[in-house]
């Protein structure tokens, strides 16, 4: 017989698969000797047998579960259901890894009319509150109704009796809320509330089992690449109670603090009240400092057990704790969440505190998360006359500028634009928006907030508790406290290292990458094994690289300069040359600037390589598109108009991603190739001159057939051999190519007889493997993600099993033929962690990437090198 | 040394690879003793080492030619430059494989001034006459002038002496004419004609090896997949003369007729002329039993060697003679080109004959060759009706209909519509537009003429020697006998079989397969090995596939029933939905017309496998472009203009080849696969009712991970088998997937899990393998083959080193775990001979493809088959 619940003392923290990260902890406070309100925890087995059995709790995991509720009563000298010692239970989920805000609560459970009844000759009040947040809680996660619903009855109660706190409330009030609590869940349900406590505990944990694939945890594994099949467990606790009187209170606290790292402990708590009144963000509560002044005993020993509970886990812990009339239990541990300034920090302090090694350290930090470090912040000049609207708490570092909305749809309309999401408070249903907007401010909530913990986990920046600002969220208007309106499309700004508002737009800068940061990545460089190349098309580009620690340019995009306004023309002529003569005038004025552009780069990146990618788009991306853009460039280039639009048209293509692009541009007109590598060699001449020597690798993009490389190989290794004959100087090139088409792939043994190297453009890769048009995916692989088809997106992260495998089997083929020839990437996957680790593991030579996420690469490509030395 | 140089009488008919073709069949003949004029060949090695030496012919090559000409001067008695017995030359090319027209020929190459002046005392006519057309040949071959230049000349002396035929100039007309040409001559290239007989020779020789790379050259070669590295020899013979009186003359002839393979004697030559006067189609020839009448012993001799060639070669001859002064000369033999018809009858008579097997007969024919007489013919009830406006000979049979145009690249402008090309008379230079016309009319030049000879290489309709018609190719209009005018765009049609040429648009009707054609496909039966399938989306396709032999259909596109004028506003309601009420009425609607459908077509294919594959285009393909077409359907379904815009502007797509499409569609609206299997169940049930059972095989198109095709597979079965439990029938279907994107092969392990079959769609393989997109590619894949960087389309031929690959890989992905997994291919490859071949080899189960092309599929897979019992 398999086991599926657990009491507490049976388990430990290194059970998370089948416990849950959660009840692991729970477990493993218990053994320690912390005090933790006994239970029992149905496991992750469970779950998936739930969704195995068709949606069903089977008898065998009933009766365990029953057998375990009988043991809990002994423990506690409680009996579920009696009348006068009621056991009351909360019911929680818990996953293996931590989903904040994700799964659901039920507490008080085991509550009923009778029991009710019959307490409320000693604590009326406490026993109504008990009872009206079980109703409300179970109506929610067991029956699926709109919570607001509930809610109302209570702001309606208080709007009569003209009061402000939930504590004001009274006795009868209770009773009232009660009342109607019971009667709604009769017209919503058509059926009384469920009075046997058994099939209240039975069918809230079938609640937390559904709700593992609810909609909101569904879209918050897909962002953090959890897999459907963990499933959840179920914790299932005594009840204790931080609303029975003022001698009670619920809080939540960090050994550390989670925005800075700083070592000091951190919290915030509420008296008299339940857990969910904090993380719900109902009221804002105290600084956990306060706790000490009104309660020195209970804050010395919360201060003892969270000292304990880091050396015992030898990391930062997020803690959850109430007082129970004077009494104080510990409800909950985990690693806390925490930005990625405070992650740095954190572990290079254990390292210093001798607690960590720094291959630890090193694993410890999600290569991913470092991405928020690398963001642009304000630009102090503009942050000195920027105009502060409101004050609220810096719940998640970072600065960020948009256009104000206040749903999620709107944010989700406007994916090529910067917004903001502006919330009262933000509710799991917000995740997808969050996600896509600049940053989030929210009226109500603190630094555990629900948008506050949401936000950290994205590395977005976000300003919560804003409770100045009134956000009419039906009419879609922020009015600050002076009168000013704000409406929907405003622009606003927000910094999350301050908790300020800014109206209108406040211009960004390169973020700061010393300290802490500095410090990690040296520690990172201590193992690094892949090359870390940038994708970068101009001087700046090339400097932020350096200072990012690139070695080389693994991708420079020749085209992206011919988009600067002061050219763009000079390439239209090119393209709309009617003889060749008038195209060569036109390359003529090109190479001048190209040679130019080269020369910045090559003086910044010295001796390190730089691939030079020929041009690459289609050529119609060069051309306008509205009539009044073809008149006007008629006119400069002297033009017939018809005759223009007739050129524009006929270079229109029905798929121009698989169309004249890439080297296929080159095969056509060879005067561009010849026009880019005389653009190189005059570049290499002046920076001769010099006495700087660089070593160009020309990249040939977008080959499928050895012949096409051949083809253009030919004719640039003239030029370049003419130029070192007349010019006297000896150019150290290389020639090699984009493999980005399927073909490539498939032949690159032949392909690797002429190419010195290869880059693999997984970015056209992915999207020929799969058939995807990048451009028009996003429409159907929303399906493809709620129907649970694909788990993660292959643009972002690298299809190791489709793409990968063809990655593989060019790279066998290449080293055969060529066994020293040099291997590298440059699509975006170069700069995702996961993606970086295989690409390490496969053998390729360096990945290149943009310049902001080289130090995730790096990262990615240690942790690589660690766990391969550790396997 | 290497052996450069061969006389005929080193050489053998089995030397075709260095002599070419036409070198080692004059080396041959040499050896059977037929009388054939001495000489030497220059070897295509020769002329690949030209290249390789930077075009130029080295000593050692010029040493040996000079040896073997003083050979010749042995054998013959003649002294190449002597005054007054010179040896004169032909040079002409000769590649392995026959190239008719496309390589250049001088003859009377040895003549100067002095020599001409020395001769004049004997036949000043005669002599003049050779030097004038050596004079003209020269300047076409090794400058490069135009010929029309020289014509020219000649023309206007006819004008104004107003004499019809060459043969009515005088000497003094000659002498006048060669005076002329010296001098156009030396206007053109600055110089005097070269006198020094050797310069002649070598230039000549060097000229024809250049030959080898002119335009003309590579597009044959790449109309008949020959590769560019074979090269051409170079035949250099004594000259025998046609033109020396009326006792001479020169002919060409076949040993059975080529149009009809009739076994009898078939051809036309003219008296006092040389050869290339018919091969041009200046003079109108006579047929060749006319000969007899006029020199009955050259005729019977010319008989019995045609006879005997046939024996020695087996095939039938295609000759060329000259008769000197009374003396017959056999100039060349080669197997004769023909029509498939002919061709047909001429393997099947010579297997009755007992000098060729079955299978030989089987190898004999070029698969793709079967497609001339699988196209239509005329309308018999148009044909009584339609005006014949002129009549012609019937050069290469077939019917074709279309507009008029007068140049080739009138015709290549309109690659959509249906064309004729109308020339006075074709050259090499009109190879593109022949092939793209539907049908080619001349009005000189009879079944030899270049347009005869080229046509019926491509199976093209074409009537030649209309010699009615005023065709005036500047103003671009016909003239007929009766003063009918026919401007460019006017309609007219030809009749290939009986030379006709017929007003305007006459209607076409299905092939006749019967007879040879029929007695051959039933020879070809007796070894096939591939089952052959048809595509095919209507009943009518269905019965022209039974008709042809196909197996069962291995492509139903449902979509194209989609587009029928009576449905298209379904589908159209359905796309454009707003709810999914309103998508669920369209698609009861388009349920009953799909099952009505698939009911026809199930019916016609009884117990043969048909597979449907689902809606696979986007959707936008089904909706209006224009303005006015948008406004009218928004009044048909009800629905505001501005909204239907918006919707059709949101189905855009950037790229639609990658974009939702496939079973992507599915995805997002399962109601259409749920639609479309109900469609089936439909059909299935009604012929369940008339006792015919059919076998469905379920395609779903475009998947690229094993996660879509279970989505809807498990969609799908549930129809399936609730259909069959609450109907009692059972259904024996298949769930199967194209193959046709790259991801597909690779992961073709995953996929064989769940996919009881595999069609290769190779068509959209081969666009994602190359990364190019069909619709585009048309546009820079000219370059490729002008620039060699490909020799075949891969559209139209299996790419076997990329494509076949994968498609390899797949293969045995799958089968190691499914291992009777049902294997086929539904592109348009699995129609084309080569491909067929290639298919077969890697041990695919059957190739579907168009109804008409099922004879090719046929015969291709039966040769692959005989060659691979041989190996």
């Amino acid at each position: 017989m398999n086991k599926y619940v657990y009491s507490f003392n049976e388990g430990s923290k290194d059970m998370r698969d089948i416990l849950g990260g959660k009840g692991a902890n729970l477990a493993e406070m218990t053994q320690i000797g912390l005090p933790v309100p006994k239970g029992f925890i149905v496991t992750t087995d469970a779950c998936n047998k739930y969704y195995t059995d068709g949606n069903v709790i089977s008898d065998d995991i009933q009766n365990q579960i029953f057998t375990k509720l009988h043991e809990l009563e002994n423990a506690t000298g409680k009996t579920f259901g009696s009348l006068e010692n009621p056991l009351l239970l909360s019911v929680r989920s818990g996953a293996k890894a931590s989903m904040p805000g994700m799964m659901d609560t039920i507490l008080n459970l085991g509550l009923n009319d009778e029991i009710v009844q019959n307490l409320e000759q000693t604590n009326a009040r406490f026993i109504n509150d008990c009872y009206r947040r079980f109703i409300a809680m179970y109506a929610d996660v067991v029956n699926g109704y709109d919570k607001s619903l509930f809610e109302e009855i209570i702001t309606k109660l208080k709007q009569e009796k003209n009061i402000q706190a939930d504590n004001d409330l009274t006795k009868e009030d209770m009773k009232q809320i009660v009342s109607e609590f019971k009667n709604l869940y009769h017209r919503l349900s058509g059926t009384d509330f469920p009075q046997d406590p058994k099939v209240q505990l039975l069918e809230s944990v079938t609640a937390v089992f559904r709700s593992w694939n609810n909609e909101r945890a569904i879209v918050y594994r897909k962002l953090n690449n959890i897999p459907d099949s963990w499933g959840t467990a179920v914790n299932v606790q005594q009840m204790v109670y931080g609303n029975i009187n003022d001698q009670s209170g619920t809080g939540v606290a960090f050994t550390r603090n989670p925005a800075t790292g700083e070592n000091t402990l951190y919290g915030e708590y509420l008296i008299n009240a339940q857990g969910e009144d904090i993380v719900a963000g109902v009221r804002t509560p105290n600084p956990i400092s306060t706790l000490k002044e009104i309660m020195p005993n209970i804050y010395d020993q919360f201060y003892k057990y969270a000292k304990q509970l880091e050396e015992h886990y030898l990391d930062m812990q997020d803690m959850e704790f109430t007082i129970e009339d004077g009494k104080l239990y510990i409800l909950q541990t985990r690693n806390g969440k925490r930005t990625t300034q405070a992650a740095l920090k954190i572990v290079l302090d254990l390292v210093s505190e001798n607690k960590i090694s720094k291959k630890e350290a090193i694993l410890r930090i999600e290569p991913n998360s470092l991405e928020q470090l690398l963001h642009p912040t304000f630009d102090p000049k503009e942050l000195e006359e920027a105009k502060i609207i409101a004050k609220g708490i810096a719940a998640s570092p970072g600065a960020a500028t948009g256009k104000i909305y206040f749903d999620t749809e709107e944010i989700l309309k406007r994916k090529d634009e910067k917004t903001i999401l502006v919330r009262i408070e933000t509710s799991p249903d917000d995740i997808k928006g969050m996600h896509q907007a600049s940053g989030v401010l929210t009226v109500r909530g603190g630094m555990t907030s629900h948008a506050a913990v949401v936000a950290r986990g994205m590395g977005k920046c976000c300003v919560s508790g804003c409770e100045t600002l009134i956000v009419d969220e039906k009419n879609k208007t922020i009015t600050t406290s002076n009168g000013d309106l704000f409406k929907e499309g405003d622009y606003l700004s927000l910094n999350g290292n301050l908790g300020e508002v800014y109206k209108g737009e406040v211009k960004t800068i390169d973020p700061n990458i010393t300290g802490d940061f500095e410090n990690f990545m040296n520690l990172v460089s201590s193992v690094d094994t892949l090359q870390v190349r940038a994708n970068a098309d101009t001087k700046k580009d090339a400097e932020t690289a350096l200072r990012f620690g690139a070695k080389g340019i693994g991708l420079v995009r020749t085209e992206h300069m011919f988009f600067n306004e002061d050219r763009i023309l000079t390439v239209q002529e090119m393209i709309l040359a009617d003889t060749l003569e008038e195209r060569q005038a036109a390359l003529d004025k090109l190479q001048k600037m190209q040679a130019s552009d080269f020369e910045e780069i090559f003086k910044v990146m010295g001796s390190y390589p730089v691939t030079i990618r020929y041009l690459d788009p289609p050529l119609h991306e060069f051309l306008p598109k509205t009539e009044a853009e073809i008149k006007t460039l008629a006119k400069l280039l002297k033009k017939n108009v018809t005759d223009l639009k007739n050129k524009i048209v006929s270079l229109k293509e029905f798929n121009p991603m698989m169309g004249h692009r890439g080297c296929r541009l080159a095969i056509t007109y060879p005067e561009i190739a010849i026009m880019q590598t005389k653009a190189i060699i005059d570049a290499i001449v002046n920076l001769d001159k010099l006495g700087i020597t660089v070593k160009p690798e020309i990249m040939i993009p977008l080959v499928g057939d050895v012949n096409e490389l051949n083809y253009l190989k030919e004719i640039i290794e003239q030029e370049l051999k003419s130029a070192m004959e007349t010019k006297g100087i000896d150019i150290a090139y290389q020639i090699g190519t984009m493999i980005e088409v399927p073909r490539a792939c498939i032949t690159a043994g032949e392909i690797a007889k002429e190419a010195e190297f290869f880059s693999f453009g997984t970015n056209d890769l992915t999207q020929m493997v799969y058939g995807f048009s990048r451009d028009d995916a996003e429409k159907f692989l929303s399906d493809y993600y709620s129907k649970k088809i694909f788990n993660q997106d292959p643009f972002v992260t690298i299809d190791q099993n489709g793409v990968g495998k063809l990655m593989i089997t060019a790279i066998k083929l290449a080293r055969n033929i060529r066994p020293n020839i040099k291997l590298g990437i440059c699509g975006e996957h170069g700069g995702e962690a996961s993606s970086v680790e295989f690409f390490t593991n496969i053998g390729l030579d360096y990945v290149s990437c943009s310049p902001y996420r080289i130090p995730i690469a790096k990262l990615a490509s240690a942790q690589a090198a660690i766990r391969n030395m550790e396997n």
